[in-house]
């Protein structure tokens, strides 16, 4: 059963296409015109999907997506503004980590694991704080793999006339998104995720207008969005060397985003992993953490078997060997694992993903149907 | 004559092999132990070409290689603490550009375009401005190719007691460095440039005590070295999510450096390149902007034809109609490109460049001998 290469159930890094990692078989100068041509593809194609060809701009960011999601946090927001950041899990905690490293002052709320933050109580918080400049929430928050409401809680910002920035890492490129409608001040994604490249850069669609009144505010030179920006309108170029092969491979990934029906397309997919996995694992006892209106298609988590017999690392490994790679849980109330339905997975792939479990379970002893603690289903949110 | 994939004589990123750019044809899991060993292999490899395994760490870092050289200052150096930055070229100002961004106090000894910084120069800027804790220079300034003194300045650093932080951006893996004997207490570079692997990431070997000692100092979350490091210490993986493709191919390059014969190998083939370059240059008429003794086997600028047919845009054309990438000068006092001699380029490529070099002064209509300007020889400097 083993095989070489691994099909990754995780949100990014994640399995990739052949032919996206064959864009990398070249060796690009990056100063050069040709290269210019993709960056500048690649931008504009973000654009598209996001909705913001008028009104935003699209600026890549070396690094992971917390290097872009720090570059977006760190140029667009004033030294002394006050931000409100929605918690729920470790994303949105990150966001404050950041806000707390750069010394701008901020306002959380925290739902904990896995309740997500709703409209209203943004209104009231808004309300009650109208030195608030901007709201920042995660769209999907993988932690638990909840789907965050951001249309309540866009609108609730629109009402306040407070900017809405949205950490859309895992969603963007699967969920339909349209930061004009929404609006969205900026949205921040990265390379590895929906769109199904490889990792090694990040990227920001932000305002036209909010990146041009953001000059001289970052606190790094490396990661200042603006002045990114500003170079590469002038010269086609990013400021410093891009991951050449990287950016080569997400031009070819988003014509197959295209290909696949764009948005609409990639959700369709991933939904059906999703309901398929889903339905899987419950049959072999298994439980979600959320109720099936909070679960996101893009990763899921499962409550771990109430059983001595079970200890992640050697489900892992059970799994491993036979060819998949799962994600550990992420909570601090409940023990869990999780599995992701992105990157080039199929019927077939779920399917023996769903095979693969049964056997791990079996392999630790495990009898099935497993036993699943009573606690979560408690504390689920069911509105 | 024209070929799809052109060379690129530049000073990274580089013409890569073929085997380095397939070892990107495998996704991998970020956080799985198959990964962590590419991880660890390449941080021990570094430490041994560095000679630093007993007394260094190696960290990675995400992004080009600027983002690993901010990383570094911003972690090591306290915020309040004076640094000595050398500059002849627009690296070394890039430095100050970071400090200043950083808002950290900095000397700058400023040698103008090309000429070197020297160690007695140090001695007395150490001696003079007793507040100074660290020294940074540029090894291979590629704004003009010139290979700096490394070893007079680390001279002069250990005599007055100061650390010494090389950005060895594009000469470390070509050019013997000894981080023990120099001594140097951090040394930054890169994946995309003597070792030729694929850009994406850089690096950084620190002294294990300097690096122990800077936690909480860095004013970024995502170049925090030393969260970083303590991470993947804890871990063995990246703290964010790093280049995946870009990190495996790095480690086949650096199979592939050891095999050439590690940095003897690589330094013999560039200087080869080199001497032939410049011969070959010479031959149709061009001077080199240095003399011999500080001609870096990285890259060297070629003063610009005299004449008003000569146009660097068409120049570059023709050059690269012929399947050549050269690389514009940086130079403010003359006119200049430059043709870089790393990256997978051997005999055959280097006589192929001068021929194409040859047919673009024709096909500009640049008589042959070409006529250069006398301004530069005059300023070289011939210590």
């Amino acid at each position: 059963m083993i095989q070489k290469d691994p099909y990754l159930l995780t949100p990014g890094p994640l399995t990739t296409s052949l032919s996206v990692k064959q864009a990398m078989l070249r060796d690009w100068g990056s100063w050069d015109g040709d290269f210019n041509g993709l960056t500048a593809e690649v931008c504009e194609r973000l654009l598209e999907v996001a909705g913001g060809r008028n009104s935003h701009v699209c600026v890549p960011m070396q690094g992971s997506g917390t290097f872009a999601v720090e570059a977006t946090l760190g140029t667009v927001i004033p030294p002394t503004s006050t931000t409100l950041v929605l918690m729920n899990g470790a994303y949105g905690q990150r966001i404050g980590k950041i806000l707390d490293t750069l010394g701008r002052p901020y306002l959380a709320i925290d739902k904990g694991d896995y309740h997500p933050p709703r409209g209203d109580e943004v209104a009231v918080a808004l309300q009650e704080h109208p030195e608030i400049e901007q709201v920042v929430v995660v769209h999907c928050e993988t932690s638990s793999g909840i789907l965050n409401p951001i249309e309540e809680i866009a609108e609730a910002c629109r009402k306040a006339r407070k900017r809405l920035i949205i950490d859309s890492m895992s969603a963007f490129g699967a969920l339909p998104i349209n930061v004009v409608e929404l609006p969205c001040a900026a949205l921040v994604s990265s390379a590895n995720k929906c769109f199904e490249g490889v990792p090694g850069f990040g990227f920001a669609i932000v305002e036209r207008e909010l990146l041009s009144a953001s000059a001289g505010q970052c606190h790094s030179l490396s990661l200042d969005l603006h002045d990114q920006w500003k170079y590469m309108e002038k010269t086609g170029q990013w400021r410093y060397t891009p991951p050449t092969h990287v950016v080569a491979a997400f031009l070819q990934a988003m014509r197959e985003h295209e290909a696949e029906g764009g948005v609409d397309g990639r959700l369709a997919r991933y939904s059906r992993n999703r309901d398929r996995l889903v339905a899987g694992l419950r049959d072999i006892g298994f439980r979600t953490l959320l109720a099936d209106e909070w679960l996101s298609p893009i990763i899921t988590t499962f409550l771990s078997p109430n059983s001595p017999a079970f200890e992640f690392r050697r489900f892992y490994d059970a799994i491993k060997a036979r060819g998949f790679l799962i994600y550990p849980g992420k909570l601090t109330v409940a023990d869990s694992f999780r599995v992701g339905c992105i990157g080039q997975l199929h019927d077939e792939q779920i399917d023996a993903v769903i095979t693969a479990v049964a056997e791990a379970c079996q392999e630790l002893g495990l009898s099935i149907p497993v036993a699943v603690p009573a606690l979560a289903p408690d504390n689920l949110e069911t509105v």
